[in-house]
């Protein structure tokens, strides 16, 4: 898949908050399906389903643990592409901070001088 | 709009490849609307369809030049919030890579001393 077909899966996949619950659960660890059903209120195909969608675009995969068969979140998947996406961005942001912090540190001492 | 709902409008307004590539046209400075649609292959409604989609989300705004009416990223708009958004995620995919790293530190010294 291209690049950018990739991200418009990526951030399609996000734009839903149960699929990012479960992302923010697996960030603290494993989990089996039903732990990962528990905190809401929706019927284990449907789970099923949010799990198939995640694990198809990269963001969690199945441990090979026969039984219990807990998921966990992929290191260096999609979320670091979104995380490398940032970072044009994030340049231009600090940049301007750091344009307005040089500012309020100029603005006191040209005060002194007028008084 | 609840934080939950307004991640969910971010990342679907994310989820367009052309929104993406006017973000990015827009990090390296303000731009036309007609500069901003001549690298694409679209006519100009089209363009500022995306336009609206993405000021009304909070990427963007229009700056004040009632004639060139250049369109600026926002600082601190939603593209900060995917950045806060990722932070247990990053923090996550960082613990693993130490992990990793730090048993890769080990691996030589122990081969050394079964030698």
């Amino acid at each position: 898949m291209q690049d950018e077909a990739r991200l418009t899966l990526v951030f399609s996949v996000l734009a839903d908050p149960t699929r990012r619950a479960i992302l923010a659960r697996l960030a603290r660890g494993e989990a089996t399906v039903s732990e990962l059903a528990e905190p809401f209120d929706l019927r284990q195909p449907t789970i099923s389903k949010h799990l198939r969608i995640l694990e198809e675009a990269g963001f969690i995969r199945q441990e090979r643990d026969a039984q219990r068969r807990p998921r966990t979140l992929v290191v260096g998947g999609p979320l670091e592409d979104i995380d490398t996406w940032l970072t044009p961005f994030r340049e231009q942001w600090e940049r301007r901070f750091d344009a307005l912090e040089s500012f309020l540190d100029k603005k006191p001492r040209r005060a002194k001088k007028d008084k």
